[in-house]
């Protein structure tokens, strides 16, 4: 079994007007990305609000995954939680429905951690996990999580646990923490959480990316990751080019909120504007502006249902 | 009904060799600090370690606090997490047991959100808790938990739910931040996070503090509210500068494990010195080193059973 490459989308979570997460709606959203040029649905991750919702709920949405269809092996979910045993559990659930991998943020409450420490939390999830089919990714995003991984830690917990940590993704947006952590452990699939990072990072060995944006410009890293895949790199580069694009109209805003705004416009569902707080929609206004400036990359309404 | 005040432990909480909490410990515990001049026990907060504690261990916990015969009116348990659903079910447990209040920090893994989604989310926990009894006492802690409450927000929320959001605990170790809150809402009990501000908060007209060192320097800290309660000032000189003292001595190490090794000392319980991942323990030479400082500054064995 290996592990994991190409576009993965970090699928944002449409909610019904309760601010409960909407399955169906999720459903929907999902298959159209994987027909949509998503190798993958990296869902219930920092783009998913997941952080935002409550154990059991994120637990019910594993669940009508695992009966939606949609093949397991299509599904990263996001399983890391500020305490270990929820993060087992819900590791558990992702390996009940046949997901191929969990992205595993580290317990993120506690700031100025040691490696030991991580280590330890790290490798207690894989033991109360204590199942063969794990595949752990490591989810490296220092600005949100407030705590990082190592190159030393990764490299401990790849030598204690060879075949169960198998994958990175690198929220940082630093592209030489990504080649290095690629090229040190060429067993370890490093994947971007940067759009405008994608090329660079395929070019240095790493494995694909997962991102908000692809939740609207799937089609465009697909084209990127699929040029450089035959060896074509001239192919891959204007892609690119407009991928980095949307990134940065997205970046103008709060990412998911804009993110948020962009599927409203481009499925026509309002109900997308819907945020779990602390996280606030767009005011119409800046959904507007960026609305336009979709349109004038082409990014609206090319994704429309 | 009016607000707390005084001296409150953040409540160190004792693992079992399976690093689950131990109710049976943290009830002797907790009783011990109520003989020995606190004046309420802020369990399962930062210090207690409950950002690494499953909501069901939580719970948990909290139905065995119902349980133990100590007055729900000393008990101000932390229960915000980052998913608002978790916050309103731990605050719902903690009122069924009589808590005079809770401790409430933001959802806090969604970094630079804005009042308006902050003051969405503790609205949306007063209001899915709906229940009169309800005492909220805001938690500002920006170092660890990455979010802070401005001014502002806390303005916005007295004035939508007075009577129910009633104090704050503020652990920025900024005085002039606690000293303007005081000031600003007279109806909000401001506690200290930090010992050593504690007598200086008292006379800008703060409530008291809400401390880790105070499981372990508690009668210092009830010496420095009695006498500026009775308007001793000189009377409270004294006992703030030990307890002073031994919040440095304290901080020398990370702050939970060090408090640990302090209560492995002063208790004869080697237990003590367990913590959950990603906290770890303190070395034996920094044990040792913190034990004979805390020997020098009289705190062992003060508090030993």
């Amino acid at each position: 079994v290996g592990s994991l490459a190409g576009v993965f989308a970090a699928v944002a979570t449409p909610l019904d007007d309760h601010l409960a997460p909407d399955v169906g709606r999720l459903l929907g959203h999902g298959r159209r990305l994987l027909a949509h040029g998503c190798d993958g649905l990296a869902v219930l991750g920092t783009t998913g609000e997941a952080n935002g919702f409550s154990v059991d709920e994120r637990l019910r949405l594993l669940e009508a995954l695992g009966a939606s269809g949609i093949p397991g092996e299509k599904l990263l979910p996001g399983t890391g939680c500020c305490a270990v045993p929820d993060t087992i559990r819900l590791t558990k659930a992702a390996l009940a429905i046949g997901a191929a991998g969990v992205l595993v943020l580290p317990p993120f409450y506690y700031k100025s951690v040691s490696d030991d420490g991580l280590f330890a939390a790290y490798a207690q999830v894989i033991e109360g996990v204590g199942d063969s089919r794990l595949r752990l990714y490591l989810y490296h995003f220092p600005q949100m999580a407030g705590v990082g991984l190592s190159e030393a830690l990764i490299g401990r917990l790849l030598e204690r646990y060879p075949g169960t940590v198998v994958g990175l993704k690198d929220s940082s947006g630093d592209l030489a923490n990504m080649t290095r952590l690629a090229q040190a452990f060429p067993q370890l699939a490093v994947f971007s959480g940067s759009d405008e990072l994608l090329l660079d990072l395929l070019a240095a060995g790493g494995a694909g990316c997962i991102t908000a944006v692809c939740n609207i410009a799937s089609p465009l890293a697909a084209r990127v990751f699929q040029a450089h895949r035959r060896g074509d790199a001239e192919a891959a580069h204007a892609p690119q080019v407009r991928l980095t694009a949307v990134r940065r109209a997205i970046q103008a805003y709060p990412q998911i909120a804009a993110l948020k705004a962009a599927l409203a416009r481009i499925t026509g569902d309002e109900g997308w504007l819907r945020l779990r707080p602390p996280l606030v929609a767009l005011n119409r206004d800046e959904g507007d502006r960026l609305g336009r400036d979709l349109e004038r990359l082409g990014v609206v309404p090319a994704l429309a249902p």
